[in-house]
């Protein structure tokens, strides 16, 4: 067997394709974000601007997240040494899993190692529960929740993106005593579009099914303390299950769930990819607490934030940039081409000191490659002002295609 | 439909088979361990010893790792605000792995949130890039490759525990161009014994398979620099792919592989699990990077540990108590019921601050039940004499089978 031939030639594809990746080797500095130092080809460190973190509120750098994060350092050490099970378990998750489960409105809240794990381990163990389970996802979820769907071994269907007419034809083709299952989220990020919640759950309670929200991209962001979009229209109550990050807007690590105690217990007792890992740092999660605190009290970052998508939305369209419709915090410009985009990426690092992802395939489909910006609440006019020149110079020396 | 209904049989089943868990509420006290606070019963913080922890060497609270992350955590901040590839790549990381690949003698090394994403990730990942590939799995293999191996689709054969004969009799039976991978463990952490890594690596040569080793439990723990048992005996070259975790002896949080650069780059490009997740918080990884290194050079930490692991298993032996065949730094002692260890634990527990916990299904199949002790280096020899005094009190009070 020659093995070698074979992983070359995987590795051979994506360079063919032109979206092989290479990572940028940077830093934060921590207190003057979006301010970053960057080592890309080697030659030292170089100050850069990032415009694509989904550090969207920069709790990260927030001084009460440092701080309680420090103090945890000091007070129990670096690890928790063991699964939630055996030794893992500290006074710091059982607070912040009490913390989430009051942010949704929801009777309890479980932790996990990210919001990856916890699509992934919530959805096959649920769908695995519930016998003969049919699942309904939307067809632009997230790589997690299509992992977590695919491991639970059930059948899905895949309705178009946010179309709830496709939906109810799916739902009303099954048998009414099939078990169903919808998962979708609320913010798609890389479309920047929201689903309507609400009428997913008046179909939900018409066919009978259960419902998943994942809110990875709209917890700490929406709603009057952070608790998503489905706090901002007052439905987190009609949903089963209500799935975030800890490691966006929050700013650290991890992921979680809030549901009804039975829904979180169940989750708990029977989900490989919950029992058998080492817990969260209690470090992290003392951090998590601060910021998950913070943000249920403060609306200023979230507006900070607002303001500034908004602001570089109109820029960007006021240029005649192909800035894409976006109801969201995020703002892409549509490029179609995994090649193009990558060179724009490498012109704005090298000649601009601009840090901005090129976002191929597979995160998204194939021909609607994209640039995709997260301003937040420390970018400065400024700062928008020279992105948008910059851009502009690009796509006139790249002659790429302007807005219709 | 019923849902409520089938949720509670679920978890009542548990009940019923008496392993409902619940999770011991605790906080370790930095520098003490293993002293820590139980909140056990909400009747406030109470003083215990833990037994079960797998912060083997006690680097959670070492003083280079807690100075490494605190610097970290004031140079760049709580999280890594994006996935490896957008925004979240960060000179750590970068450091880090190389740090890895060099502890294996490998030419790359990549991070992963866990080492159960570690697993999972590869495994699955890997095989799906051969077409065709049967993937041979020790039957006492972890959940996490068992995960791994389940969600690459591919055919599946089972050996016994590091049976040899039986891996060579399935090895035979496949066509000699079929690509085989074998999946096995160094350290069994619930059976205390070491796989016989050479003679497994013969068959691979002689039958043209690829070796996949969880090192988990060895990893920091063996080996002149704490490479794991492929380096105490010298065959870390033979491997495939070496996994590890951050989260045990190295005392932080977090997974890897180390492997040629090929391979590395093929998990890198295509697993899900890797591509589609926040990456690992910088202040962990600068707490890793400190481990590692201080572990590479200084072998008291381990010496301690082997010590007192020897002292304990030899106490119980002279008290009688049921200790299981350890050839490693674990030591389990058999129960053979899950209610009956559930009730020893309880008992250590209220009355004597000792806290180890069950090992129950499905950690370990039913009717082998037990309790895992990890004495490390900061366990003393009065610490081990209080816990075999206890433990010989228990086992009369119970009228428990001693050894043979
Ligand atoms: C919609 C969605 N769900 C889940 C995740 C995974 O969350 P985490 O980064 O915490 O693993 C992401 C992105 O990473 C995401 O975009
Ligand atoms: C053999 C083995 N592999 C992998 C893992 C998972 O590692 P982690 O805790 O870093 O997720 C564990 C335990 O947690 C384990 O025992």
């Amino acid at each position: 067997m020659d093995y070698n031939r074979i992983f070359t030639q995987a590795i051979d594809r994506l360079h063919g394709e032109g979206r092989y990746r290479v990572f940028i080797d940077i830093l934060r500095n921590k207190g003057m974000f979006p301010n970053a130092r960057c080592f890309a080809g080697h030659n030292g460190p170089k100050p850069i601007t990032v415009w694509c973190s989904n550090d969207y509120l920069s709790m990260g750098q927030h001084p009460k997240v440092i701080a309680a994060m420090e103090e945890a350092l000091h007070d129990v050490g670096a690890g928790a040494g063991g699964t939630r099970n055996i030794g893992g378990n500290t006074h710091y998750h059982v607070d912040l899993e009490a913390e989430l489960a009051d942010l949704h409105g929801k009777e309890a809240a479980l932790l996990f190692t990210s919001g990856y794990v916890s699509n992934e381990a919530t959805l096959s163990t649920l769908a695995k529960i519930l016998p003969g389970c049919v699942i309904f996802s939307d067809e632009l979820n997230h790589a997690s929740m299509i992992a977590g769907i695919r491991n639970s071994g059930c059948e899905k269907r895949v309705f178009r993106h946010n179309d709830l007419a496709h939906l109810e034809e799916l739902l009303a083709a099954e048998a009414p005593d099939t078990p169903k299952l919808i998962a979708f989220e609320s913010v798609y990020s890389m479309d920047a579009d929201i689903s309507p919640i609400a009428a997913i759950c008046d179909l939900a309670d018409k066919y009978g099914a259960l419902t998943y929200l994942d809110e990875v991209h709209a917890v700490g962001m929406y709603g009057p303390r952070g608790g998503g979009i489905s706090e901002r229209e007052g439905v987190a109550h009609r949903l089963t299950v209500i799935e975030g990050t800890l490691g966006k807007a929050f700013g650290v690590m991890g992921g979680y769930i809030a549901a009804d105690q039975v829904i979180v217990d169940v989750i708990r007792s029977y989900a490989p990819g919950f029992i058998f890992t080492t817990s969260l740092s209690p470090v992290l999660v003392a951090g998590v607490l601060a910021s998950v605190r913070h943000l249920k009290e403060s609306s200023e970052e979230r507006e900070g934030q607002q303001a500034a998508a908004t602001m570089l939305k109109a820029m960007f369209a006021g240029a005649g940039l192909p800035v894409m419709n976006s109801t969201t915090h995020i703002v892409p410009l549509m490029v179609g081409d995994p090649v193009e985009a990558k060179r724009i990426s490498d012109i704005l690092l090298a000649e601009y000191g601009v840090y901005v992802q090129p976002i191929n395939y597979p995160t998204v489909p194939r021909g609607t490659e994209r640039l995709r910006f997260t301003p937040g609440p420390t970018h400065t006019p400024e700062m928008m002002r020279e992105l948008t020149d910059a851009l502009v110079e690009i796509w006139g020396r790249l002659e790429l295609r302007l807005a219709a």
